[in-house]
């Protein structure tokens, strides 16, 4: 197995980020969806105000995969959690455990910042991260469903 | 109809934002799982670094209801959006267009951030909540599930 590595992405790393989004969005079928490039990162990630953060693999020294996470809040908790946006593994290193190194690091990072719980949404037909989560001990929020609010339906 | 008006909370709000959480817990039958505390709220609220917002509805000078949001963000559109935690309206003032006065605060705030969208989470048997954001345009997420880990079960 390659030696890999997690580390925090830094300002350069951004167009590396915004063509593993392009993969990722190809993986999902949501090519059209994806229209985050370089810029638009820079200034979410480490502009005034960061909305997020973003750790990437690299296998042997490639750029193998990366993950976006933020952290989100519980009302009933009284404190922030961790939302990971994405974890994306570029397809010729997958298998090589960097999923896991990707969730290991996050669970650090919760345990670091006392967040009472981490969690993600999962596309219904994505049976290979379903089958990795249930793995983990994670649970199918099922009695709940996301709703969204596009920008042109902002009053 | 009493005059209503919505506004952010403060550091004094706490302890009635503690008290709405156990009312809103009591309505989604999730009492066991609400263990906010004013002194929590106070911490992630208005501590050094805040990990949510709070607006209160107050309709005819009393607390009609509460509403928690803060930035998630989009790996797609490179950007923040508003995930809505929570919006809670206290029975006796239902009816009022309270949850619409939250909506249309946080649509504000949505296009002065620069916000791609607005999203939440609903429980699948609150049907007036589902019939409410469907008149507003918003669109169930439904091939998607929220996945969660709760903190026994971080590595």
């Amino acid at each position: 197995m390659a030696s890999v590595i997690i580390r925090e992405a830094n300002r350069s790393d951004c167009s590396d980020i915004a063509a593993l989004i392009q993969e990722l969005a190809a993986y999902e079928k949501l090519e059209n969806e994806a229209i985050a490039t370089a810029d638009t990162l820079e200034q979410s990630l480490f502009g005034p105000q960061p909305y997020a953060f973003a750790l990437l693999a690299e296998a042997g020294g490639k750029l193998a995969g990366f993950c976006i996470y933020f952290h989100n809040f519980s009302t009933f908790l009284g404190k922030p959690g961790i939302y990971i946006e994405d974890i994306f593994v570029r397809e010729m290193y997958r298998g090589l455990g960097i999923g896991k190194l990707f969730f290991a690091r996050i669970s650090e990072i919760a345990k670091q910042k006392d967040c009472g719980r981490i969690e993600w949404w999962v596309l219904d037909w994505n049976q290979p991260a379903i089958d990795f989560y249930a793995k983990m001990g994670a649970e199918a929020m099922a009695e709940w469903t996301v709703y969204r609010l596009t920008q042109d339906k902002f009053k």
